[in-house]
C-alpha cells in the first residue's frame, strides 16, 4: 500500500509562482469547489491542531468561519493555518499489497488567517450561503446583528499550496502483470439523498425547488 | 451556519480521564472504523502542515502509513501530531442562515507519533490490508523486503482527544418555528460503486468474492 497512497501524480505547485498554468489553478478550484468540507490545521503552545469546519470560494481567496466563541477561530487570527480539501474517490486494488492504493483528490493551501472585519461579513455570510445551497437566502428569516456578532469569518488568498489527484487503475510491478489475482478500483463517492423535513415544519410545506433541485459539488 | 457548524453534541474528552465510560470509547472507535481516511496535523519549522492519509486502529492504538521518503512521515517522528476522522453526514437546513449547520461526526486525537520498528511492520501492514479489504491480503503476491523498506509506519495510543457528533433535525429559535420556511435535513453519505476491473486483469478473472462482498465502514 505504502508509497501508492499519496502518490503525487500530479503535485501542482502554485507558489508564488508567476509563470503557474492557469490549468493548475482550475483544478484546484475544482478540487475546493466539490465539497464545502474542509480540515484547518494550526499551532496553539507549540502543539498541531486540526478542525473541520466548512469552506467556500470567491475568485482566489477561500474563506471559512465558526463561532466567534470558538477556541480554535480565536486562537488563528493573523496566524499560519493550513487548509486542507480532500475528496476520497476510490480504494484502488493492486496485484501487491504494496501497490494498494486509494483514488483521490486533494488540496493543501498555506496562509495566514485573516479575519474579515464586521462591516463585510453580512454580505459575506450570505454569501456562503447562497454557494452552499442556491436559492435558499432569500427563503429564510434575516440574519440579525446578535447573529452576525456571534459568527467570525476568515479568509486566506489561494496563492501557497499544493493539488494531489490519484485517478484510474492500480499501477503494477511489470512482472506482477501475468499473476492471475484481479485488480482494478472500487469507486467511492458522496451521495445525496432524499430530503428529510423537520417534524416541527408547519403542516402543508412542500420540499422547495432549491432543494429538490440540490445537487453536489 | 455558524456556530451550529461545530456544535459539539456530544463533546467526549477521553483526556486521561481514568473515570471515562466504556460508551465514549465505543463512540469514538465506531466513528475510526467507518473510514480509513484520517488527517493528520504537525509543524515543520514553526508552520502547521495537514496531509490526509488512511488510518487503522487495533484495539486502543492507531495506526497510519507511508512512503519512507515522504518528508511528511520523517518530520514526525516522534513528534506531536493531531490526527482528525471526520463524516459529513448532512446538511442542516434551519429557518435562519445562524442554524443552518451540517451533520457530522468526527474524532480528534492528539499524541505523539511513534516510528513502528521493522520487526513489527510486517504484521502489521498485512493487518492492515485484512482491515481494509478483508479477504484480500490472501490473494496477493506477498511483500518482499524492498517493500517493506520503503514503507513507514506510525502507532499513536488513543487516549487524549475528543469526538463531536451532531445529527438530527435543525434546531431553530423558538419564535421561527411559526414561519412557514421548510426545514430539515439533506443526507450524505459515502457511496461504494460497482469494481472496475484493471483493462490489464488476465482474461477471464471473475471479481472475487472478496471484492463482490465489501462493504463500506
Amino acid at each position: 500500500m505504502p508509497e501508492g497512497k499519496l502518490k503525487t501524480t500530479p503535485r501542482t505547485k502554485m507558489v508564488r509562482n508567476p509563470a503557474r498554468a492557469d490549468y493548475d489553478r482550475t483544478a484546484v478550484n475544482e478540487i475546493i469547489d466539490a465539497t464545502p468540507l474542509c480540515h484547518v490545521s494550526y499551532i496553539i503552545d507549540g502543539r498541531p491542531y486540526v478542525t473541520p469546519t466548512l469552506q467556500w470560494r470567491e475568485g482566489g481567496m477561500i474563506y471559512w468561519h465558526g463561532s466567534s466563541a470558538s477556541r480554535f477561530l480565536r486562537q488563528i487570527v493573523g496566524k499560519d493555518v493550513c487548509l486542507a480539501i480532500t475528496h476520497f474517490d476510490g480504494f484502488v486494488l493492486a496485484r501487491s499489497a504494496f501497490h494498494h492504493s486509494i483514488n483521490y483528490r486533494s488540496v493543501m493551501l498555506f496562509g495566514k488567517a485573516t479575519q474579515i472585519e464586521d462591516s463585510k461579513k453580512n454580505d459575506l455570510l450570505q454569501r456562503f450561503v447562497e454557494n452552499l445551497i442556491p436559492g435558499r437566502w432569500e427563503t429564510l428569516r434575516p440574519m440579525n446583528d446578535q447573529e452576525a456578532k456571534a459568527t467570525t469569518v476568515f479568509s486566506m488568498p489561494i496563492d501557497e499550496g499544493s493539488a494531489k489527484v490519484r485517478s484510474g487503475p492500480p499501477v503494477d510491478d511489470d512482472a506482477d502483470y501475468s499473476l492471475p489475482i484481479w485488480a482494478g478500483v472500487l469507486p467511492v463517492s458522496q451521495a445525496l439523498h432524499d430530503p428529510v423535513p423537520d417534524p416541527k415544519n408547519l403542516k402543508g410545506l412542500e420540499v422547495p425547488a432549491h432543494i429538490r433541485d440540490f445537487r453536489l459539488g
